[in-house]
């Protein structure tokens, strides 16, 4: 049974300013909370049905979780999914990792200013599964902790390392010599680019693309190249950042990274 | 001055029963509304702000596009945005053109029940940019023409034909030959691939993927290859729709396209 209080409290990490506060975020749902589970993340607590406990109560055993049984109308009470999935999970915020100094045999991805949650939360899946770990948000992105972008990862909140810096000073600190790739209409056709080292794929906001004050830092412009037949008197102006993200990554890591599971 | 039946009348449109009754749909904001009146697209009826029509009224004239002038609080008491834009358009939605003959010079996307319209809008979106003009829904998908969907595809909601059929029909009545690519688990490395000709890229649901019963239609599996270091227990499982879809379209077109915009 939630208390009043309880359902307040779990409702109340949905504002950032109380997960700040509390150093506190909600995981929902099977999936999400086994990836949760399985990672290093610190579960403060977990609201459960019967069901889930039933399947998974010997390993909340293990790991020394404390579980509260609660009903499908409980869940209903404190969920911010649509349709309600078993279990909401109270995970620890890691203290914030630097962003720097830079891993230079690593990719890393910069956000400049993506304010959607779904759009963030796709970008850091998308992320993780070509293998970067570390994502650079600016100050003013969606935060990686609201329950909209932890559900759009599907899992891999748990698996990357999300940073808030301003991206002005992370790239002017970066040392001479480092690739930062960034999508922009003339740049060079990614078709035809050769990639040979590492380095950072900056993606601008859905709305203004990369910010005037960044623009200088890419020394590797990058245009995806759009097809149409003559026929049309119009085109698509531009991709989705999520959109434009992946398809960077997939080419980068193609030619860099030759070992893929 | 918006009256009581005209605000009921708009908003009913974000409901698809009455879409369907009324054949029409809301098109909202200054781009999107660029975009519909540039297109073949009938506009029926326009209501946008005083800015608006002082930039635009002379192409509405042109057009004999009956415009009525209204204000932001009420444009805020039809708009399905956030932030209201200014303008919104009643269009008509026009005749369903049938899926076949597929055009074998053509690319074509098929989408197996793609549900969030989100999803849908870029996944429209990105089509339109790599010069897909065809996209066939299964009959479980997003309505393309729920505002969140005409939304999401920026505009190349007016350039793309979206059709809604029996997929399994659709996928039993190709000629011999035709190449239907999916990505499947047990699919051919995406980077390893030769395209030698357009065809049918098959995306899956986002929470079930390709059907079973669609799966025996794919002749040409696709992997999108996944890297990670080997010091890590658990990898994403999967790509999001949406983000799949744009891998996949950016390396066929790629392959087969040489002129690009």
């Amino acid at each position: 049974m939630l208390s009043h209080n309880q359902i307040k409290f779990i409702n109340s990490l949905k504002i950032k300013k109380f997960r700040q506060q509390h150093k506190a975020f909600i995981v929902e749902g099977e999936k999400s909370v086994n990836e949760l589970l399985a990672s290093k993340l610190i579960t403060r607590q977990l609201f459960a049905t019967t069901q889930w406990i039933e399947k998974n109560g010997s390993r909340l055993t293990a790991k020394n979780v404390e579980c509260q049984e609660i009903t499908e109308n409980e869940l209903q009470k404190v969920s911010d999914l649509t349709t309600p999935n078993q279990v909401i999970a109270i995970a620890e915020i890691p203290d914030a990792n630097g962003a720097l100094p830079y891993d230079s045999t690593k990719m890393l991805l910069a956000l400049d200013g993506i304010r959607d949650p779904g759009n963030l939360g796709t970008i850091i899946r998308t992320a993780d599964w070509f293998g970067i770990e570390t994502i650079v948000c600016s100050t003013g992105s969606a935060d990686v902790y609201n329950p909209k972008v932890v559900q759009a990862t599907m899992g891999s909140f748990a698996r990357t390392n999300v940073v808030y810096t301003d991206l002005r000073e992370f790239l002017a600190h970066l040392n001479a010599g480092i690739p930062v790739f960034g999508a922009l209409l003339k740049g060079q056709l990614l078709t035809e680019k050769h990639f040979t080292q590492p380095g950072i794929i900056l993606i601008g906001s859905e709305s203004h693309g990369i910010s005037d004050e960044l623009i200088p830092f890419i020394n590797e412009p990058i245009y995806i190249p759009r097809y149409a037949d003559d026929t049309k008197s119009s085109y698509a102006e531009s991709l989705n950042a999520s959109i434009a993200n992946g398809i960077i990554c997939y080419e980068i890591c193609k030619q860099l990274f030759k070992k893929y599971f």
